[in-house]
């Protein structure tokens, strides 16, 4: 057999892809990433993109930023490597767990380390078990979550997602609930104003503890601002009505910050955005901007206190990562957090939050194609719809957002479709002009494939 | 709240410490690391150990590395972090993959990657998942391991770990069968010879696929030598005994390399070593020598192609982790895959672990209370027992391994409790006098102890 040449084959031979529009990667060939300037990407072919996905979110201070990559290396050259078992632990993961509480919306807190959110989210519903069962209510294993939530992709978080997607897998579990997704627009019934459809979702929330037993009950998950369904900011007052039904039925609510954390939102926490406290906080993602594969579970101060509790119980918590509190991504955690919060990251997404909002405004009012605009930061969607009035969606089969992405790239920007939506999450970094990139380049590419489908 | 000071006060406060005997963090206080030194960890207050537990197994360079932190360094300078989504990926990653099917004992394959051994394992089973369903065989979900494998702490890898410490957790989920161990010394019954208790682990695992029904079985995991079950090489034959049954009812068979991969039984793989060729292997640890969360799914020609056939049918496989092959992991695993394989680490284990073994042997020759010794390459453990004779165990309220551990440990040597056994697997970069500094230290410790409690 003689071996593939081309970067591009080269990729098609070894790669099993993940989330990946096959029919577009046969057709235009995958894109193989050298290096990055700023908010840039750069292929083996030397073409350039402004990537307003931030990678996946995550690379929130752009592809080459000095002082990140100084964290990253001098840990390199002082401790490459450890785990945290047995009660030993490097000096860094030490720092940061004290940072984490510090800069979390707990008085007090512990903090346990994963590698992704996927672990974290897998980790919090393995720990809220062990909880009850611990606390003499084994039977409480239910998980709460919405329709449109992603919460990741072991086979635990991805029950936890709700999307029709993980059907090919058989999946969700059973015991894995899914609640109506909070976004107005979309799912308010005919007449129903916002405070209704929010009341509606509350009655549905005790309905279902109700129904099913809130002794069998584990746990509800959100997302403050939900991030891979679409960027679906929560109707007015969702989590003031939500949360004190999870209280009245003793409920922990945990906050699923992997997207929204540190500074997403414009705060540092999404929860702090919409103005509730949570239980925990599952965090990763812009926790290391990137740089390294991180995850983090951090209980507040009841939670730690039980869970503590029940781990002295039976003297060991038998779980955890080889790689938890890996001391190198705990150094880029500590120096990410100064960066975003310290160095002016965050008061930039502040500062250019509302000339984002404004320019992709202004798209959606020259378009008769685009039905809404929804987010909050540096976290935007663009709603595709073939009839704006009767918010009647495009034909599955014309996959009218593929389409948009692929001009976008061919334009040099890199943006991401999601269902019928596209979704803009630019890198923190990203200047007033480079937001005029985006915009120009974005509204090419929805005048060129709305002329193609209309 | 005053906040604590000490690094040890630190420590307590804001970890929930995982797979940690708090009695003895308690009673010792927390270890907390600065940097290394070879195969030494140096800590907070200047003490050395030397760690024979390479971590996790996976520190297999030891912990300051100048080749494998220059590979790092040079990546974070060169392109600090992209997914793998969309068709876009970055050219190191590629050439990763293209590396792991050249070394792996597949002559095509394709590779999925993730963070963690877990992530790999709960992947491979999501996919096992979704490949029979795809084949019309949705029936096909039950998962084959057997007691005392470790396959990780997600919900569904510890579900297929066969340890009893998961039972807090409510654990395993149904549909996750254990089959027996094949640990000879252990679970051989009265004159039975090791063929003939090989033999009848064959035999119930053809039971066990009878009375379940091969079509409801999605796949059967194994580790070359059992790691964290407490270092447990198979029986004489029982790959060989195996393979032709699950091939019978065509049930793949995944091994699981995350500790065996890359050198530590003294070849590449576990399944060289014991002769076999399974369908896919799991990777993690080892991979990146420690010094970055990765883990891949390497799937061997047949089954590379039913799965992209099966995602060609979908158009788009929805599964993958943010950092699913991260540049700067993809940079260190292909330095850290020659630093092994090319510039004398697994050469040193091939050469010394006759040495190591022959050492071991000794010490076992000399005490009462070691009933066996087990391992291959450089991996190897000790069982404790109260009567060598009748291989009966100290009451576990003895707690005789965290004892030997923590008294090693005072002695500046880091081994692993694991069970009654004391388990060794050090750097792969270990010298002749570090390794009688082993043996030294574990002697005295084994002695001090062995003395307390008879």
């Amino acid at each position: 057999m003689t071996k593939p040449q081309s970067w591009e084959a080269r990729a098609d031979e070894y790669s099993l892809y993940g989330f990946t529009d096959l029919p577009s990667v046969h057709k235009r060939g995958a894109v193989v990433l050298t290096h990055g300037e700023g908010p840039y990407v750069v292929d083996v072919n030397g073409r350039r993109y402004l990537d307003a996905n931030s990678g996946l979110w995550n690379m929130v201070a752009g592809f080459d930023h000095k002082g990140l990559a100084e964290a990253a290396k001098a840990q390199y050259d002082r401790f490459p490597g450890y785990h945290a078992f047995f009660g030993r632990l490097s000096d860094q993961t030490v720092m940061l767990s004290e940072k984490l509480v510090e800069v979390s919306p707990f008085e007090r807190g512990k903090v346990f380390y994963t590698n992704s959110g996927s672990e974290a989210n897998d980790t919090m519903v393995k720990m809220l078990w062990f909880l009850h069962a611990s606390e003499g209510n084994p039977q409480r294993r239910k998980i709460l979550t919405r329709w449109n939530a992603y919460h990741g992709v072991t086979v635990v978080s991805a029950s936890m997602t709700g999307k029709p997607y993980n059907e090919v897998f058989g999946l969700p579990l059973p015991g894995f609930i899914h609640l109506t997704c909070p976004h107005y627009w979309r799912y308010g019934q005919e007449g129903e104003t916002e405070d209704q459809f929010t009341a509606r979702l509350a009655r549905e929330l005790e309905d279902t503890i109700q129904r099913e037993g809130a002794d069998t009950i584990a746990g509800f998950f959100a997302e403050p601002v939900m991030g891979a369904g679409g960027v679906i900011p929560p109707s007015q007052g969702y989590f003031q009505a939500v949360l004190p039904i999870l209280r009245k039925y003793d409920i922990p609510m945990i906050s699923d910050e992997v997207i929204c954390g540190f500074g997403r939102t414009g705060n540092t926490w999404g929860c702090q955005t919409y103005g509730f406290t949570p239980d925990a906080i599952i965090s990763s993602k812009n926790l290391t901007a990137g740089l390294f594969p991180m995850g983090a579970v951090i209980l507040g101060g009841d939670l730690s206190d039980r869970v503590q509790a029940a781990v002295e119980r039976i003297e060991e918590f038998p779980h955890g990562f080889t790689a938890s509190g890996h001391p190198v991504g705990c150094a880029i955690a500590l120096k990410a957090i100064d960066v975003v919060m310290n160095e002016g990251l965050a008061d930039n997404v502040r500062r250019l939050a509302p000339r984002l909002e404004a320019g992709l405004r202004a798209i959606m009012e020259r378009s008769d194609n685009i039905g809404e605009l929804r987010g909050v930061g540096f976290m935007w969607a663009l709603e595709a719809v073939r009839d704006k009035a009767t918010k009647t969606p495009f034909d599955a089969h014309l996959s009218v957002s593929e389409r948009i992405a692929n001009t976008c790239t061919d334009l040099g920007l890199i943006c991401r479709p999601l269902g019928q939506s596209i979704v803009l999450c630019p890198p923190f970094i990203l200047t007033e002009s480079q937001m005029d990139e985006i915009f120009d380049k974005l509204e090419q590419a929805l005048r060129k494939v709305f002329a193609e489908v209309a």
